[in-house]
């Protein structure tokens, strides 16, 4: 059913969080652990191996937020994490190659299984461009991947500024040539669309309730008066198609 | 038939100049003058509009390479060109809006035939990013309109650096996570091309004979020890797929 909400008709873009939003990490990260794990020998809870490593990506990008350190792409963030949970976890003797490897697994995030065909309607309409604290390269190498079909990469890295801070989501509206209000944030995180809407963007809630598995407390559903809420990508295009 | 370069086997991605090399900019903005025209019940040299608007095109970006004036869109630079160009031309009375529009003319450029076609075989194979002095919006709505099937769009406006200062080619390398040899620049201009050759990227001249109309003087073939000559993007595809 159309959207009643006159806002909409002024949209030309769509800006989208990635992780979580349009992928998910969490069961993709636990498969690349498994994987680890038959090669090693060993037996590890992957998935507090995954939910550990995501736990240090908001800590990571602090520092870079708040200038202790100069811009650090998530890539390099991601490795820094790694070799400290690697020590956690007890995980023995990677060699510098396969740490780098193990650390690409972001690289190759599984989409939701709607993902693909919403945003391939949602193009038809829409300009489609992340919005994401993922760097360029492994938001590409996701997208070569996994067959998501972005008009544009852009987002932190291009931006130079991490979500949710304000430059992000301003600088990737100026990319796009367009006013804020042309653009809605797509977004399965509350605090992420209250920081879009606070530069001007229209907002919609994409509920991801397995991203971090049953045991989820944050981001269970909306929190705020978005433009749109939606179950899945699918049901934002018919939304607002 | 393969080329026997070794070098070649280590190409990633490969990153594209835009007008003139993917796109036909002199035909398409004869076309945008000609539907003016017509608009309007005048009469006018559109090749030479064309060619007068692409002559101010290099010495409106040097005032932003040199530091004259701060970073300034392309988008803003072809506007001002075409102000200057609608007295010369004395073309009357277009309104603030008209003047915007036809300013998006260069987000309206036709691809040469075999674009598209050499695009969709290269890109089962590389990543293909555009490296254009075009801004974001400009090349992000030319290939929606076009089907250029691009996996990243960069360049001049994200590096922060218009061609050929070396920062343009070296800070696309590394947002593609890529050695500057992993990737190849495509361009039908001999100078685009030693500019990236001189950051350590590999070249690939794709000739474009007809890209300043029957009397083109330069560009008409490769003047450097380029690692690929071809006629047209499905050449280039045949010769490093």
């Amino acid at each position: 059913m159309a959207n009643p909400n006159p806002a909409l008709s002024q949209i030309k873009a769509l800006t989208f969080d990635v992780f979580g939003t349009v992928v998910d990490w969490r069961s993709s990260i636990i498969r690349e652990g498994e994987a680890l794990g038959r090669k090693l020998g060993i037996e590890r809870d992957w998935a507090a191996f995954a939910d550990a490593w995501r736990g240090l990506y908001q800590p990571s990008m602090s520092q870079v937020r708040n200038g202790e350190r100069p811009w650090t792409k998530l890539d390099d963030l991601h490795r820094e994490s790694l070799v400290t949970l690697l020590e956690d976890f007890e995980i023995p003797g990677l060699s510098k190659a396969a740490i780098d490897e193990l650390n690409l697994a972001w690289h190759r995030l599984d989409p939701w299984p709607d993902s693909v065909e919403g945003l391939t309607l949602l193009r038809e309409q829409f300009v489609l461009a992340t919005l994401s604290n993922g760097n360029v390269a492994l938001l590409v190498n996701m997208a070569k991947r996994a067959g998501l079909p972005w008009d544009a990469v852009l987002g932190a890295e291009v931006a130079g500024h991490y979500k949710p801070q304000p430059q992000a989501y301003a600088k990737t509206a100026a990319f796009l040539g367009l006013e804020p209000q042309e653009c809605m944030m797509v977004a399965a995180h509350n605090d992420d669309l209250a920081a879009a809407a606070a530069q001007g963007l229209r907002t919609a809630f994409v509920s991801r309730p397995l991203e971090y598995g049953p045991g989820r407390t944050m981001d269970k559903g909306a929190e705020h008066d978005f433009d749109v809420i939606a179950t899945s990508m699918v049901d934002l295009a018919h939304q607002i198609g």
